[in-house]
């Protein structure tokens, strides 16, 4: 028998893909499991735009042009023009979600073996994307204490080597629901054109900023107009994970025939998912404001629960749909797991990602989970409930969070 | 400006997209170009299947399963299982057309600098997810006086190096039109279990088989269950190329797990293209059998035009929508992009793809071209009389077919 390639056996895994199993045996044992792994959102999709998908008379579902639909890039200029974004048609490459807009843009601007500085924790698929495009992450450590933000631009300077081609981050981040300021983006800004870096900014959470603060696109930095390459997906703004359309926006005309040719190999993004994203920007804008209302509305419920639960390190995070939290635990992949396995309360159980996986730096996030605030306020509740019991009942848990026995931490 | 990356440099492109500009120009001139170029066919999409997307009551777009929605795997077995192959839907991984899954398949069994031997003419696409997974394409070519056949497994076996992994064939052939026989593939697959190769095989034009030629597939061969892997796609079948769905299949169970976590980490393959799909096979049959008379009738046309065509070599393709000819003339890229420039008749002229780019080997395919009958038969003869007068005026007609100027071959 042949055997598969070495990079094959060792494509990075999500956090929570092992944990799977055990949710579904979880589940056939009868018992009810809140999801809060992954970033799923239960939103409705615009009723709209689902309408203009049925209402197609197409004959003929042909190849779109392989960067995408014209009317729908052209609608796309409008949309970003709400957040201040000039930016044409030409600059606009539609992808088949986040996902290839990310590999294309890997592809595009780094070599093999070449290395991008990304803040840690980060989304953790970034490692199977590097690993594809044979590229190298070094990250730089963000803080529970802090609320994850931004380290200095002193602390991403020290990881520049001759290798590096770049700094990505996503704003507002997934997994911790940090809001980056204008100040900070700007700090980075400055250190790409210093030392003649890209800056690739994923930014599929726009929408998702709580409490007034006011989104900021690094498309907008003056002075780094050919640095920055933006990274889109209309899969959580309109939940519409399904539709797999996202987009890539740069003005830097080299990046873009590149990520074109990249595009044309593919031939197309889907045709289907493009008449949805086309219509959800032909609606009233009253969907994303009953969106984020819900959503602020989830973020309150479970910071207020996490804070009031013992031994428990969490912050407010201002944006996205995600927070990080450190529990009393000796290991959040044994307590997430022990969870689905042991527990429940009232035949429910509460199914979370464990931290060390969004950490690139060993050692990290072992006692951290990340929780995905994608179900309703009720839901929410009776989560937060199981989590609370699961934390006093764990056999593992430890006097505090960030107390961990040494045996967890080197390993 | 930082600068993009040498790879996206140099991304290979198919071999008409160059062409492109010409044919938008000749169409703002007010010219009618009859596109040969591509393989979109003008077919209809099954209106069943489009209607099942209309009837959709889904109130979330989720994610699907990253392998695909489980009844769409299903059915596929049974779809499958007309053809005699007999595989279980979790041999089954869904992708996002053949394209996403050639790269699969790639990355899930070759690592850097490892070796595929492929017959040319190939389909060019080829070369750039090759690019894309950092391996070599060692090409074997074959001959448009025996109609493109294989060669015997003894030209394949002079290709093979310590470095070589599988063999990757297309059938029936793009861009070639080739039918492959039972005998040729079980050759192929002999050598597959000599070497301890992977047998890639391309399989979707399987329902274009003409002259009563019965459909094979590798998958069929006995001994080689572990060593073949086969792509597919519902593009070219149902005239669904804009629904973005494909498949992998294959027994080898270390492929089908390392092909998973590829396919996790973009998360799924398009939602609303697999209600397509899944629909297609709900469908009686009547649908391929009309498609396919339609497709006969159109080779028909395209073969014994072109064999009355003074000084052009060609053949009777046995499969797919694809032929080759060899032209009377000094370059066939010159020859097309003057086809789009300067030539037209009663306003109209046909758009081919050169076909240089189809070849690995230097200097094969100058006096060549791809020729896809993705037309109705009306539309082609028109199109064949274009070709038959521009063949005659064009300026570097050579005497006949393959007396091509030292100049040009020594490009």
């Amino acid at each position: 028998m042949p055997s598969i390639s070495k990079r094959g056996e060792n494509v990075p895994m999500s956090p929570f893909r092992k944990l799977i199993p055990f949710a579904d045996k979880a589940k056939e044992a009868g018992r009810h499991v809140y999801h809060l792994n992954i970033g799923q959102p239960d939103i409705e999709t615009p009723a709209y735009a689902l309408q203009q998908v049925r209402a197609t008379n197409m004959k003929v579902l042909e190849y779109s042009p392989a960067t995408g639909l014209a009317s729908y890039r052209k609608k796309l200029t409008a949309y970003y023009r709400k957040f201040g974004i000039e930016v044409s048609a030409d600059e606009i490459i539609v992808t088949t979600g986040a996902s290839e807009a990310i590999q294309f843009a890997f592809l595009s601007c780094l070599d093999h073996k070449d290395e991008v500085i990304v803040p840690e924790p980060f989304y953790a698929n970034y490692n199977g994307f590097a690993q594809i495009a044979d590229i190298r992450i070094r990250p730089v450590t963000c803080h529970i204490e802090d609320g994850f933000s931004l380290p200095d631009t002193a602390a991403f300077e020290k990881r520049v080597t001759t290798d590096t081609k770049g700094i990505f981050i996503t704003n507002p981040n997934n997994p911790t629901g940090c809001f980056y300021s204008r100040e900070s983006l700007e700090g980075l800004a400055e250190l790409c054109r210093n030392y003649n870096l890209f800056l690739f900014v994923d930014e599929v959470y726009r929408e998702f900023c709580y409490d007034g603060n006011e989104f900021f696109s690094a498309l907008n930095i003056k002075g780094v107009e050919d640095h920055v390459i933006m990274l889109d997906s209309i899969s959580k703004r309109y939940s519409a994970c399904g539709a797999r359309v996202g987009s890539l926006v740069t003005r830097n005309r080299a990046v873009l025939d590149a990520a074109t040719r990249y595009a044309k190999l593919r031939l197309s993004p889907p045709g289907l998912g493009q008449i949805l994203a086309e219509a959800t920007l032909d609606m009233e804008e009253t969907y994303m404001e009953e969106v984020k209302t819900e959503y602020t509305r989830r973020r309150d419920v479970v910071y207020s629960r996490l804070s009031r639960m013992d031994g428990v390190v969490s912050y407010c995070p201002g944006g996205a749909f995600y927070c990080f939290a450190k529990f009393p635990i000796d290991s959040a992949e044994r307590f997430c797991r022990w969870m689905l396995e042991e527990f429940d309360l009232n035949g429910a159980t509460v199914m979370l990602s464990p931290g060390e996986g969004f950490y690139a730096s060993p050692g990290h996030g072992i006692d951290e989970v990340r929780i995905a605030y994608v179900l309703n306020s009720e839901a929410l509740q009776k989560a937060m409930d199981c989590l609370e019991a699961g934390l006093q009942a764990y056999p593992g848990r430890v006097e505090s969070a960030g107390r961990v026995p040494v045996k967890a931490t080197s390993r």
